[in-house]
């Protein structure tokens, strides 16, 4: 591929956090320019942890990685204009900050009548919302953990916050596609409640609620309506294994020589075992079934058995150790390049998961310093002097890294 | 907006479960047109739970949703001829189907050169994974759950295949723009286990493990590096509330009566309390000063004064309660429908939660019935006879509804 997808995209983001800056950065990895602003200093989450040893936030570098930066006194009329025009210029802009005033879609409307602009809001009604209070409210936590549990478990990983991200970057270009072919822009928002919603609703919750009249209940570390579930080593690592698809599951009581247990549970049970909903109806004594055998084996002959017949498992690990001893989470994995990154250092970077014939789209850049290409996007994007831009920094309207 | 975002995209998906299946569904829901095609008699995830007392599948109907749909014998050349000449005529395929024989892109590219192709795997290796088997390897459920809880917990919520959904929608539109700007297809594959390993990446768990050395500990309910956690009131309700943004935190503090309090941890403790990570620092003595007033107070009255001061909270709601109490999930929200899906019944449905001038951009509509749409689609897309179809049929080549 000789230009990326997103050759020619550019794209102005105005954000903090997770949703918004890892949608624009999704698009930064696809080839778009995406120039994000801050306020000078740093936005609300320039120093969100985790944090080096130095200060430097990992975060924040994780999440805008291959942006351009620009920083600008956001309480300046001039900056307003400033961003304003570098918006028109780009005919695109994305942001979760409020979208009113300079940054209301009819006032920039007014400057790129074409503009396809999203915002992304907590609740529809623009009411505060995070993929925290979102979560809890969604029905998640209360059925998660062990099946005895009593307390919700909320999820460390900010699912909604990440979904979110990329339903706005697809968003931005299906506007960007509309607009191609009709000339029209597109104001466009996405509540990170909504993105829950619908999520709740393609999972089949809310008419299993309405339809069916049944709460959810917790069902621990299992797969929900068909096989799979955690086990122990003889070497006290914990596995996932499933047994979802028809090979799937074949294999598995293959390499665990359970089928003929597997066979007994189906007849004692009057169970269907070739359908994955009885799998679930019995999926204890099946479990009781297959742990002897994983029990009886250090990891390394359990995965090297699993291997052998295709089963379909995971190890269980802990961040570092995925890290340190998974070879999908290293440059032996396409996906990764090690990246230095100012400030922090060298580290294990990824591009776009997307694969283009197998390989990497475009090649993983770091995240910007603070301000690092205000210079260069005042003068080659908007055109200003060399004397304007220092004007610019004397009055402190912008500021460099 | 006269005609939808992705009025004139045509996508053949081959899929089956979450990710694939949602991802067509979110191009289907800005306006596309996408026919999936199964084999007679339905895929791996036709009869998937929850089901309804009369065996139809709602996990089918949530992640198919205005999808058309063709059902042949997958077996059959002639069928795969068929379908050949469909995906040459959309030119977009989208598939979590193995990618190869008639199905590999070199052979698909035979009869469209620019062919737009996506296939999602589970490794980039092509070797299976699932999102089970994928969440345990990255780290998250080892971070899930209470501080001293020992076991992994995994999650419920099948996130990955939901990221792993949309980031395929979006690489689809922009391959299309792509090739609408230089005339050339493309070649996609996006592992599950990739998506995961950019999300853990994003997040800074890898440079966290690489540069700092240190592994994320759990930190139950509470969120990481600023404030947030659960709570309960004064009638057994559990809320989360939040205080991650200076706004954030001084209306918790304010509508919690916390203030002095506050104050005094700071200074006892030697921290800034305007910095996110000294509130996190700090965060079990500041839950301890805030945890009384709601406490002491019912539900509604919590409820009124968070709302009256702008406090971003949540409240803990199972899917039931969601459903039947959350005014989000109801026809109050532009966001849902009461949609008739044939053979389950009538329940709320949404649309895309891409809100454009605040409104839904297509109006959602049920998934189809296995096989509805085969004779309008080999009559329009393939221009074949009613002689020629009926034969189709007699040969069981391809099946209706």
């Amino acid at each position: 591929m000789d230009v990326p997808l997103l050759d020619g995209l550019q794209l102005i983001e105005g954000s903090a956090f997770v949703a918004a800056p890892s949608g624009g950065m999704t698009l930064a990895q696809l080839g778009a320019d995406v120039i994000r602003f801050d306020q000078i200093g740093g936005g609300l989450d320039h120093r969100r942890w985790p944090l080096t040893a130095e200060g430097e936030s990992i975060y924040w570098a994780g999440l805008n990685k291959g942006k351009r930066s620009i920083q600008v006194d956001l309480r300046s009329p001039e900056a307003r204009e400033l961003l304003t025009a570098l918006i028109a210029g780009a005919g695109s802009f994305l942001t979760n900050f409020p979208a009113r005033g300079w940054m209301a879609p009819e006032t920039l409307r007014e400057h790129r009548p074409d503009l396809v602009m999203l915002a992304i809001t907590g609740n529809r009604d623009g009411s505060t919302a995070l993929d925290y209070t979102v979560n809890c409210a969604v029905g998640f936590p209360a059925a998660t953990g062990p099946v005895d549990g009593g307390e919700p478990i909320n999820h460390v990983l900010p699912a909604w916050d990440l979904i979110c991200g990329q339903t706005a970057a697809l968003a931005m270009l299906a506007a960007d596609r509309h607009r191609l072919r009709t000339g029209d822009g597109a104001s466009m928002s996405l509540a990170l409640s909504d993105v829950a919603l619908v999520a709740v609703s393609a999972l089949g919750h809310v008419a299993e609620a309405q339809i069916n009249g049944t709460e959810r209940a917790r069902h621990g570390n299992d797969v929900y309506g068909a096989y799979g579930t955690d086990f122990l080593t003889g070497d006290g690592e914990r596995i996932y294994a499933v047994g979802i698809s028809p090979s799937q599951w074949s294999r598995l009581i293959e390499a665990t020589d359970a089928a003929d247990a597997v066979a007994v549970i189906a007849a004692e049970e009057g169970l269907d075992l070739d359908h994955d909903g009885d799998r679930y109806a019995a999926r204890d004594r099946i479990s009781a079934a297959i742990a002897p055998w994983i029990a009886a084996r250090p990891l390394a002959a359990v995965g090297a058995r699993f291997d052998e017949l295709g089963v379909c498992w995971g190890r269980y690990q802990t961040f570092t150790q995925l890290v340190a001893e998974d070879p999908r989470c290293s440059t032996d994995n396409e996906l990764f390049r090690e990246v230095d990154q100012t400030g922090i250092g060298t580290y294990l970077t990824p591009g776009s998961p997307v694969a283009i014939d197998g390989r990497l789209p475009v090649e993983p850049e770091p995240a910007p310093v603070l301000g690092q290409h205000t210079d260069e996007i005042l003068a080659e994007e908007l055109g200003l002097s060399a004397a304007e831009i220092a004007r610019l920094h004397d009055e402190r309207v912008v500021a460099g890294s």
